[in-house]
């Protein structure tokens, strides 16, 4: 038997964070995936008046409230720091962020509340701060261009958590498809003006009916395509 | 037998992108995940110089060729354009991101290079751009807030495109955990220390050292954390 998945809410922490349009991206990029719950820990004021006043996600940092780290985390069960280059003391578990989801679930198989603390572009998390995280998470970016922009970071580790939520689907346009008996019309048609164009591609006539049969079929043509070309054809031919 | 899967090379186009920051960020998130095939069609001249000139992804973008949209897929097998809300004819097949990587391998299982055009942020892309796509992709963002930064867009594409590449995995620290011997050596010393601070709880002696045991067990305990505790009841008692 299944048991449904009990929900993990997700809180982002900005500690630090000096840009406002890094603070105004990170927040846009919360709404992108659904996720509304922003806590801001020393912030620099001027800087987060402005991110304010724009428009894109005004609403979220609209309610984000000015917390010390302590208060942001205070009802989470689980805190996780984003780790940049030199925050490489293993004595934490680290984890990868295609991995974090999964992890998260192991962890919380009751369902709770996650904290994810970005540092500020500059000089990331404290060891301070790190101290009250459960985990620390690397956004796996090659050794070559390793930083993120604070906003693009969130992106991404927003679109990783809602991921499995979101919809994956490809939809192919709902137009009539080519049925056999017009496979056959449009060879027809195909090999009258070959005939008539005196093309012979240096192969017998069975070998160039085959070739075109194959393409044909292959060609996923609709009704309206295949209607198409045999207008084309027979104009021609 | 499995086999090897060919490489699939992917290229961003931006199409009348205007605005630097964005150009910039679009490279750097690039970058950040591993990818570095570039080309801007229709740019606004000062806004691509001015990009250029910034430090983050600037490799990308200085070589990134100025190019008409047709040689700027030239070269593809495949053409996905980013769709906007208002990109709403179903003509064409339609993916979501999460969907896009398996779409791609079954489209081109001998491997290939597909482009990713991302058209400006106030106008996304024209119908002419659409007609020379294979395929549509939609970043399944909410719908009341839909529309994605281009860097950011470009961040979770380059993101997702590289996921499945990416390294998934959680890394413990590798301290000596708690053996057998020390759990009870635990268990006994806190049992001291409860005995001596008249600590009952409320419950039989047997069932307050079953609950501490069990803790104990559950508490993923290092050595170095059990010494400590040890230390600590010893102290106290």
């Amino acid at each position: 038997m299944k048991r449904a998945t009990k929900p993990i809410a997700a809180r982002v922490v900005l500690v630090r964070a000096r840009n406002s349009l890094n603070i105004g991206a990170a927040a846009r990029a919360m709404a992108n995936f659904g996720m509304e719950d922003m806590a801001v820990v020393e912030p620099f004021e001027p800087m987060l008046r402005q991110a304010r006043s724009a428009v894109h996600g005004a609403d979220i940092l609209e309610k984000a409230p000015v917390l010390t780290l302590e208060e942001a985390i205070a009802d989470c069960n689980l805190v996780i720091g984003t780790a940049s280059a030199h925050n490489r003391r293993q004595r934490q578990t680290m984890l990868t962020l295609p991995a974090m989801r999964a992890w998260l679930k192991r962890r919380l198989p009751g369902g709770g509340r996650v904290a994810v603390l970005f540092g500020s572009e500059k000089s990331g998390l404290t060891n301070a701060d790190l101290f009250h995280c459960h985990a620390l998470l690397r956004i796996p970016t090659r050794p070559d261009a390793p930083s993120m922009n604070l906003g693009q970071a969130v992106a991404v580790t927003a679109y990783e958590l809602s991921r499995a939520a979101l919809e994956s689907s490809v939809t192919e346009p709902d137009e009539p498809m080519l049925e056999g008996r017009q496979v056959d019309e449009l060879v027809e048609v195909g090999m009258r003006a070959m005939a008539k164009g005196q093309v012979n591609m240096h192969m017998p006539e069975a070998t160039r009916r085959l070739r075109f049969r194959r393409g044909v079929m292959r060609w996923r043509l609709s009704r309206g395509d295949a209607a198409f070309l045999q207008g084309l054809l027979k104009r021609l031919a």
